[in-house]
């Protein structure tokens, strides 16, 4: 069976009621620079993962559980993968 | 001429050639946790908005303005903005 390599995007953020500190800080900062109408801004992380594996599917649940193991803290965390 | 609520994203990335030592400790980890196969890890940041404007493409323009001014160092980053 021949490997493939995958191009993967995983997006980490936090869950809805969760503070986030960080984006409040950047909602202060963008009204200070002018910018208005913003009415919320929430953090979160990216990982742009490039992976081997034997099918789109075997690449999803790989970093599924990548998610589960490493990138994500589910206490808090929400995460999606996306697959090319 | 009224105003809509637009929820957008912004996603942030290290420029080709930028080190990510993040993302290679990211790497090594998977690796020592006995997930095969991964090439590379590249760590980045995304900012859930919400913001009022006359018009989609308003919203666009000003998301690419918060982009150049605070949300990347557009010395070492890329940006994309999307808006639902």
């Amino acid at each position: 069976m021949s490997m493939n390599t995958y191009s993967a995007q995983v997006r980490v953020t936090l869950k809805r009621g969760v503070l986030d500190p960080q984006g409040k800080a950047i909602e202060g900062a963008l009204d200070s620079l002018g910018f208005e109408g913003v009415n919320q801004v929430r953090q979160g992380k990216t990982f742009d993962i490039k992976l081997d594996a034997n099918s789109k599917k075997e690449a999803e649940v790989s970093l599924t559980a990548m998610c589960e193991k490493l990138l994500a803290n589910t206490v808090i965390e929400d995460y999606a993968v996306f697959v090319e």
